[in-house]
């Protein structure tokens, strides 16, 4: 009754930006404190991380590790009690490294510690041999241009300036340098800190260009080539890649629901991505992501909640190399676009979070980050993203519930280019790129009170989207 | 003339403690503030040391790029226009790693970051495949005994308590599990934090123990064994190492000197090792302790000093797997140990010098630290640990004399046992057990400003003690 009073007079006061604060806590606190005292309580989603990380391991697309966490990961989305659990059929690129090796033979022989790039080609069979020409942008590459840059390996050794700045020279460094008829490209981790650590990621192969083969070196190696060639040292290496692709395989998303008490067909869809690369155990990347959601969903059911709205969890496939799974699941809505209220994407890590990014994906975003986000400029009103401070705040007890622009995520990307209102779990992010694509991505690195806090944040975030009276995106 | 009538006082307030003081200060400080801008402003000392790393690389005994490392060494000091520039003959132990590998095979498959343990035992060329046994320290391996561990892996899984309390289980765990049965044993990397970083380190096989094969694995791996274990998993490892020895070979310890101008036969001696281990550059063990040595001493003799006695710098070799180069330097001096005053040795990184341990090395000594160092218990004298602590004075501008006890190192421990004073160069040990026997120990690694710290801290010690009137080791 009270309620309904202050419904009433809605309209009027929030154009004095305060009423909406008022609503949200007055409804919602109770509930948030609930759904937080049960994931700082709740061990479940970690010990289901744990099964994940050392039970399964690593899930390349296409491999048979990746099938046997879809399958484990539906099959636990059915213990938690979800309803309409599914895992509709996505085809996704087979990519495989095999044998993989760099060995510098000149001026001395050494190993060079190496990985090789995902969805590049392989080397000859007999492997490349060739002197090393460094760079450290693409600017200085044109300047030396065919006559200094063919039959050679080129090595793009750019300055750290955040990942966002610095992968394009991962992503795009072997078509530009294979325009000017290089053999090979290296290119220095796509990190700022290693203990001999090559971190992989995905390519993109321009049209036209020669696919030639490239690979990550670790930051000790690339230095030590620039300081060879900056002293006037003749460097050649000898590069060996098995890398190919096999057929596209069948693969899966994984989807369960909470269905809505009110409006079922609205949906709040929030997830991670079930793949990963094929080192290490996928922890953060994007273990914990899926687990967090998983988790915050599975709370919400234990705890008898049912919001007005149904809540979905996604596990996509396909996030590293390819994103086929984001888009297949925005092909599976198709039409009723209208009804995914909000999209959720946890894709950083699970070290403490300090609240989402919300909006457009824009320049802040999570997806600008990971180089491949969406374009457009599209932005949320004013009025919604105040309503997601307010949500926010519901947060405080565990200073998790600062919202800033930008969010987003790869998967969910198709989502918000079509107006879907977007979040993205912004964390602390002290030691994510550490990690990131590495072999050192596993199990150890996730400390469980951040792990909780980050399933705290999706539950009440999630709960609240699904069940406040208003959608989101239709508050002007 | 005023030293004189100084010296004439001096029994008398030695004992108020603070005429020493006055002394060191007046004649040295002047002095001391040439050596540490000479050292600052040096680059010499970094250039060697980035060509021993790039240009040479790592450099283990019996290998040809420690034979290269040596002449090259002896070309260098002599170079810095050292006297009696020689190399000594040593006969070191050949320990060849080979092709190495460890694969966990149940519950699933997964390749586990290994490094073999340096002078361990090869596997049968099929390798060992075998239950894993978790033990975290002796007693638990004791109270398992024959019946739980024979004809099993055994994996040491103590917690981190340091690397002196630690490295019991990778130099002892081989025999102590050997001698219940078990067919290898893997241990936890010697460090508290890892990028699936592996770490290498000698082991001793005792003699009334069979000899089994032994690897460290990086911490991630370790844990995640650990917790399917705990978890009740049955855990299955292979095992393939062509780890052995071949027959002594021929090495040298490098020699050079400035000679004494009053009493060149008195000598105080400072250096570190040669050799390193088969991975990584070497270059925080122990490419700078030689390369900051040498340079202290190149820098005394570019500022035309010639002290009273003889300095001598040393580049002992086979400290990492045998100690042939300390007892070889210490059968070169033979009867004519009285004459050694003093003995400096640098082997725990260049990062930032604190001061120096001084002493016995004892309980707070690197020796102890490597877990290698001389038992005795002798004591520096309270009036030479209080000469000590005047020199470290002269360092006050760059916070780096403090003086503590323990001190020494392995290669000088054979002088220390023989009652020698013994340093140790004291830093502040941040990150050196993340680097230490690892890929990751290479020359990006050296903060050029804290080697030259380094080699300011050498120089003013070093001269001091050569030059001062009375020997340290005569001071009661």
């Amino acid at each position: 009754m009270q309620m309904a009073r202050w419904l009433a007079v809605l309209p009027l006061v929030a154009v004095l930006g305060s009423a909406e604060s008022v609503n949200i806590s007055e409804q919602y606190t109770g509930t948030a404190q609930k759904l937080i005292g049960a994931a700082l309580a709740d061990d479940e989603g970690l010990k289901r991380l744990e099964y994940l990380c050392d039970g399964i391991g690593n899930r390349l697309s296409g491999s048979a590790s990746l099938e046997r966490a879809i399958e484990w990961s539906a099959g636990e989305m059915r213990n938690a009690g979800l309803d309409n659990v599914s895992t509709p059929p996505v085809k996704v690129p087979h990519w495989v490294r095999g044998k993989e090796s760099a060995l510098m033979v000149a001026p001395i022989e050494k190993p060079l510690t190496m990985i090789g790039l995902g969805m590049s080609v392989g080397t000859p069979s007999a492997g490349i041999t060739a002197d090393v020409v460094v760079v450290s942008d693409f600017d200085r590459l044109a300047s030396l241009g065919h006559d200094q840059v063919a039959g050679k390996i080129v090595l793009f050794n750019p300055a750290w300036r955040g990942y966002g700045a610095t992968v394009p020279y991962r992503i795009s460094g072997a078509s530009r340098a294979g325009q000017l008829g290089a053999l090979a490209v290296l290119v220095r981790s796509m990190t700022n800190f290693s203990l001999q650590t090559p971190h992989t990621g995905t390519l993109e192969y321009a049209e036209d260009a020669p696919k030639i083969p490239a690979a990550a070196l670790s930051l000790e190696d690339a230095a030590m080539i620039q300081r060879l060639v900056d002293g006037g040292t003749r460097v050649r290496v000898h590069l060996t890649m098995e890398a190919h692709r096999e057929a596209d395989a069948d693969s899966h998303n994984v989807v369960g629901e909470i269905r809505g008490r009110e409006k079922p067909q609205e949906v709040v869809v929030l997830g991670g991505h079930v793949d990963s690369w094929d080192v290490g155990q996928g922890a953060n990347d994007d273990g914990s992501g899926i687990m967090a959601t998983l988790e915050a969903v599975a709370l919400i059911k234990k705890l008898g909640l049912q919001p007005r709205r149904t809540i979905r969890v996604v596990f996509w496939v396909n996030e590293e190399n390819g994103g086929a799974g984001g888009r297949a699941y925005r092909e599976m809505i198709g039409g009723k676009i209208a009804n995914q209220v909000a999209a959720i994407e946890m894709d950083g890590g699970a070290e403490k979070p300090v609240g989402f990014g919300f909006g457009n994906g824009g320049p802040e975003g999570f997806a600008n980050r990971h180089g491949s986000g969406p374009s457009h400029e599209q932005q949320v009103s004013p009025a919604s993203f105040a309503r997601v401070v307010e949500i926010g705040k519901l947060l405080k007890s565990i200073e998790g519930g600062a919202i800033s622009q930008g969010g987003g995520g790869s998967d969910i990307a198709p989502l918000l280019a079509d107006g879907v209102p977007g979040f993205g779990v912004r964390t602390v992010g002290e030691h994510y790129f550490d990690w990131h694509h590495t072999d050192a991505d596993s199990f150890d690195k996730i400390v469980p009170r951040e792990f909780q806090l980050n399933v705290a944040a999706l539950a009440v975030l999630s709960y609240v989207l699904a069940d406040m009276p208003e959608r989101l995106n239709e508050m002007k």
